[in-house]
């Protein structure tokens, strides 16, 4: 869910980026990252809010992280070590690492064995939650390269016609480099929502839409609900119903369970007795395929061919994917980031407790 | 669509699997397709036929690609070339062949590459139709890697809010090799359903479901409809509506342009003036990432536990992707195809027209 262009809300704070960089990192540094580790995952976390990303950036993800530090269920300070590894991939065990913090390194190795082969692709078991998926994929554009990245987490969507849930979300992100337009970014759950999508409807106080989640008995709800009144997990897979084809999303959903999990050798989504997180990024370098040129004046062409299409009754215009995030970063980079109150007394009471100054209210 | 498991029916033949595949191979070399050639392309046919995927085989798809030939807009006997090569990718001109012929070809060099470098990937422009992608992920299996397929079509799927099609169905096909279950056969297009869907219910005079098709103007139409009223192409991609999710299935279909028609240098989905197909296969192989036995095991456990997944009200079971083709396989193996009384009568009038003799009626 993207957020709108940061208008004014009462219960909004406005936070520079580079304010809110600082207090990330710096928190992340109290709770025993290492300096550089504690800067990529301030980038990834402010990153992800300057996009409008507001379900993984600091407001949706931040305070569980800190938790899972605290409680030593994620490793501040991880020795990453590749289990496996060919030419042109590699699998790494992340010893318990913050995804956000070792995702970035396995996209360098991806980067780096795509430079010399091609084809770079990289698995991760033993880690912890990626975030924003697509940071990972981008990293791609600035080399010439189409980056690709997903993650499957712990069970919150039910298989088609399945009354319990035994998949993640798990996200799909491609990035693709052009030359005028924006780069194309695409960054989906495989789940109709995102699973902390409900938390933020409920601060919000909106309902949610129909066919967006199942009843306890696993029957898709076709009209609205109050978050509430949600027992959860019980997400559907994109499609909803079987007639609207959530076999698809199940089956897209299963694919990444395999090309993550099960590839890593880590397990899957609903694997017993473990918190079920694994990754999986790839590098492909568009030289070894076509011109660069032609590729990303082409992609350019396909970008606006898809602008420029007619739109249906009610619409004024035609999105591209990642467009409305560059539209909400063009703005938070200069008129900074709104962020919901709760989450300002949040941080204002977890710098208290690590005895870091906070300079924003 | 999977058909049933091929019940008896007043408008159907059923033809044994030996006969069609001889039948379809004669007519391909009589088109001036060389033996190896026509041995491939009916065994793409008639396995697809076989799995009960009727929208792309010899019912489906077979019609179109004699035309093709004849009308000279497919090459018979194409010289395909590697343009671009490095030890883990490729990208192939594959001069008008048709994809259910250079498809094959194509994956083995992928299947061959992946052996040595871990991952292979390969990209093909200069093409027609693809048939079935799961054949071509399929081809992995016994070599205990993981196969992908995905291919770009011409447009028939609008863009979420957009009244004109811009998108092929652009379908993605994922096999993973399994111990003791049927292997995790993957296969639909990113859009709420395949194009050809139309025409199968037509001929069987059913509806077209509720959110499968947009109007004239791009809206969803959410009521049933006729086929024979349906105005198309307008397919919408997979979610149906924004509210339900489409801008994912949008935007899977972009990543499928991007992967195969853009990186393969040969264009996009609604590039003006040719017929626009473009594919894109690659191999994973286990062992660069984990133990061959522990994925197979793991894989067969996560199936496993999908399956058990107790059911929503009213179904009697949770299906896996593929699942219910390997048992339309089995089921057709020992007793046959079973094909419309239509499709018959066009194989009769082609063998005349062919001057080939066929065997069933």
């Amino acid at each position: 869910m993207v957020a709108n262009l940061g208008a004014m809300d009462q219960n909004n704070v406005v936070v520079m980026e580079s304010e809110l960089r600082s207090l990330v990192e710096q928190i992340f540094i109290k709770l025993g990252v290492p300096l550089i580790d504690a800067q990529t995952a301030a980038d990834v976390l402010v990153t992800t809010d300057l996009r409008g990303v507001e379900s993984h950036g600091v407001s949706g993800q931040f305070s569980s992280y800190v938790e899972d530090y605290r409680n030593g269920i994620t490793n501040p300070d991880p020795v990453v070590t590749i289990v496996r590894e060919t030419s042109a991939s590699a699998n790494l065990d992340c010893d318990k690492g913050l995804g956000i913090i070792v995702a970035p390194k396995a996209m360098e190795i991806a980067i780096s064995k795509a430079a010399v082969q091609g084809v770079g692709m990289v698995t991760m078991h033993n880690t912890r939650h990626m975030g924003m998926a697509s940071y990972y994929a981008m990293m791609a554009l600035e080399k010439d390269m189409i980056g690709l990245s997903m993650t499957s987490a712990g069970p919150s969507v039910l298989p088609t016609f399945g009354a319990i849930p035994r998949l993640g979300t798990n996200p799909i992100a491609l990035a693709a480099p052009t030359s005028q337009e924006n780069p194309f970014v695409y960054d989906a759950a495989t789940s109709v929502i995102a699973s902390n999508k409900i938390d933020i409807w409920k601060r919000s106080g909106k309902k949610i839409g129909p066919g967006l989640v199942a009843d306890m008995f696993g029957s898709p709800i076709m009209d609205s609900l109050d978050p509430n009144d949600y027992v959860g997990p019980a997400l559907l897979p994109l499609g909803t119903t079987r007639e609207l084809g959530s076999h698809k999303g199940y089956g897209l959903a299963c694919m990444v369970s395999i090309l993550t999990g099960i590839l890593s050798g880590g397990g899957f989504d609903s694997f017993p007795g473990r918190p079920n997180y694994y990754h999986m990024v790839a590098a492909y370098k568009i030289e070894a395929f076509t011109d660069v040129s032609i590729f990303k004046s082409t992609l350019d062409d396909f970008i606006v061919a898809l602008k420029n299409t007619p739109p249906m009754p009610g619409q004024d215009r035609v999105l591209v994917p990642g467009q409305k995030e560059w539209e909400v970063f063009e703005h938070r980079k200069k008129h900074g980031i709104p962020i919901h109150k709760d989450v300002i007394n949040w941080l204002k009471h977890t710098c208290q407790e690590l005895n870091i100054s906070m300079n924003f209210q």
